[in-house]
């Protein structure tokens, strides 16, 4: 039954490869896996499976392999790793994955591993450790290129001949530093390679601006759109060099902030989940957003309550409800979208609020018309009261206007409280539209009953 | 009543500069904003002041303005300037921008504008306009940097000496030639600078893998996984060398897939809407969706027609078909965010849908139990009837696990179909979860309608 490509099963191999505790089988085989399968095999194995595996294997791969897995899950590896193996495997990675990875252990468990490390790559984690995965400060790593501004170029080349073996990539530009170790200015590789042997790169270099370690995620997007440059020199509060944050590196923070906001907004309020977690902490997490969604939905819903008698006597208006909350949800999850991207392009702050409440406003009042025409219609068909018809009409064009007014200013009034709009922005809307939606088809029902037949 | 920052109003100032056509104040002002708040004020100008700006300014000073705008908007902006002004700009940008810009006017128009660009920057938009956006041809730019494999190291510096006013910035690494054009290998930039400078490149050269032109983001970005360079060779069919395509370049088109992605999740089918597009645009564009989704509903709502006399006898049931729902909608939201994020990160294909079934089942059941009994809790509460409690309770346990199987496998399925998951998970969620929950409510009420009351 099995096609051709599942007989192979990949994944059972390596599992087979583990049980055996044969390294240079299961090397083989990760080595000849398409690179798009890789991740997809490692996730199905066992996490006691991938464990053995990164303990199994040489601590340079095992490095290479964690790059694989998405960063909790690669910090709950290392977790459960013995402490030997896991310092061997940390010791490999670069200084900044090492400090984010043991960053998110607890501490005894950290200074445990820290302590089985090579002193040298200890140290360069112990001194990004304590900074926040997402400002300049947790992105950067020690800076490994950095010069006196008065080396000369001769001097420059010599030195970079005898670190030949320790340098994984030259960068485009290269650091000066003035006695105290403030950076005064950036020399492009090719102007060494242009310059007078004898002359000190001082004389050939550029201005060179810098980022606070406190550097947010936005003011490094700020920094990387103005500059062309392949990385930014991270300074302390005095100024001295710190290190480096690569325009790759930065990229990659952009890009997870990214997929965790569009986890949030669907309602995985951590920002992440994976199937390979623990299903009882996976439905730990969705229950904690799904119960607070229930009770504002319960609410939302007692409004309906209070009109069971215009309820009773149209019967025919419990059909229209559920239809009015989810075309106003639709119309203001558009909104709310809208409204993130231009907050995350920087085309709007939190104070252009009636601005982009009146933008809207336009939309919502066409919109509106226009469905609420379409649910008239269609009530009229089904019930042939044109008052019916018109009742939950103009309740849904009403309804439109407020959902796409709130979709479009709540993401920025809850920034401007501070309060993630990616998380809160949905369920305020749903039931803010949802109780409103339901007072308007209920309410004018109630006015106009004694036309409804 | 203003704050002072507001006193200030950068966009009419800048307004005035465009009306008195005041180039060098309207430069000064350019320069003078943060870079923070740059985009927020060209997109406080009219489309019109937007494009009389980039026509009033120097055209490097355009072209730099101009990647603030986001893509269809900036397409939009040379669309509608003058051919010769447009055409300047155009001649400023990187040739694979200038291509993603024509290619999106319509052809009589992009030729025009090509027409009286510079010969040779239309020559490279030209090579490169016919690509999609979405490979690695609509990607890449023109290699600079190639040479013979036979060519010395003094040889290749003299010609970067020659060249250097023309250079922007030195790539990490050259490529080689074979006299046919096939790349050979690569050289870094640092192995030149050690180098004997009699000796051939191709003597310290390293192998380079190529991808062909038609490669998509997906296999670019297994390379770029498995490669840490800056930048993949792009060759034709026959191994000729064409291009590159740098990281970042690469990065900024899965950035903008991914906000893609989130704005389609959210109704906004066409991927972008920003809210300086007319208003008739806007509202045509979301109503497409929200005209499908109304017509979804009213099948989904119809369910509830069905079971009148039960509603009529029971009329506080009226008040949990909304919440069941829109709570199911919920859990079924979040099964398909894991989902989307599972088939990015490349963890699941489409053939794990029975796996991907199993594990939200599981989450499904617990989570339905918890929220079905707290439902069942209000109900008991409010009407005093442990029967309905029961009723509503099983029916939102049962269609929580309903709706997280189909938000789990939907994505995978329409994928497999090649049908878009970001647009099309949404409704097909909602509709079946809702008609699935209506007639769970209705048709367990209906069977124990002897009982509630």
């Amino acid at each position: 039954m099995a096609t051709p490509a599942e007989d192979l099963e990949p994944w059972k191999q390596l599992h087979d490869c583990i049980e055996q505790n044969d390294r240079s089988a299961a090397e083989a085989l990760l080595d000849a896996l398409p690179p798009e399968q890789t991740v997809r095999v490692l996730f199905r194995l066992s996490s006691d499976d991938q464990q053995r595996l990164l303990a199994l294997i040489p601590p340079e791969n095992a490095a290479d392999l964690l790059h694989e897995f998405p960063d909790q899950h690669a910090a709950d590896l290392i977790d459960h790793l013995d402490t030997e193996a896991a310092a061997h495997i940390v010791d490999e990675l670069p200084s900044d994955d090492g400090a984010d990875i043991l960053g998110s252990l607890d501490r005894e468990h950290a200074e445990a591993i820290l302590g089985e490390m090579d002193p040298e790559a200890a140290g360069e984690v112990r001194e990004l450790i304590n900074y926040p995965t997402d400002v300049a400060g947790g992105l950067m790593e020690l800076e490994q290129f950095a010069y006196p501004e008065t080396i000369r170029a001769r001097d420059f080349i010599r030195d970079v001949r005898e670190r030949r073996k320790d340098i994984e990539q030259l960068p485009a530009r290269l650091l000066l530093l003035d006695p105290l170790g403030r950076p005064t200015g950036a020399v492009h590789i090719e102007d060494v390679l242009l310059a007078n042997p004898e002359s000190a790169l001082g004389t050939v270099s550029e201005a060179v601006p810098t980022l606070p370690v406190t550097a947010s995620l936005d003011q490094l997007e700020d920094y990387f759109d103005e500059y062309e440059t392949p990385g930014a020199p991270i300074v302390d509060e005095l100024g001295h060099l710190l290190g480096r944050v690569r325009r790759q590196d930065f990229q990659e923070a952009l890009a997870d902030r990214a997929s965790s906001d569009q986890l949030k907004v669907q309602g995985i309020v951590s920002g992440e989940e994976l199937r390979a977690m623990p299903v009882v902490d996976r439905s730990r997490r969705r229950l904690s957003w799904l119960s607070v969604n229930i009770v504002l939905n319960i609410i939302a819903a007692s409004v309906i309550a209070m009109f069971q008698d215009t309820l009773a006597a149209v019967i025919a208006l419990a059909v229209f409800l559920p239809i009015v909350s989810d075309m106003s949800g639709c119309s203001g999850n558009q909104a709310v979208a809208v409204s993130m991207r231009e907050l995350t392009l920087g085309i709007v702050q939190p104070r252009d609020v009636l601005r982009v409440w009146w933008q809207e406003v336009s939309v919502g009042l066409m919109n509106g018309v226009a469905l609420g025409s379409l649910l008239a219609f269609a009530a009229y068909l089904w019930q042939g009261s044109a008052v019916l018809g018109l009742v939950v009409g103009a309740a849904l064009a009403v309804n439109t206007v407020v959902a796409v007014s709130i979709g479009g200013c709540v993401p920025l009034l809850l920034k401007h409280v501070k309060v993630d709009p990616a998380v809160a922005s949905g369920p305020v809307l749903t039931t803010v539209t949802d109780m409103c939606g339901f007072f308007l088809v209920l309410g004018l029902a109630t006015l106009a009953l004694p036309y409804i037949a």
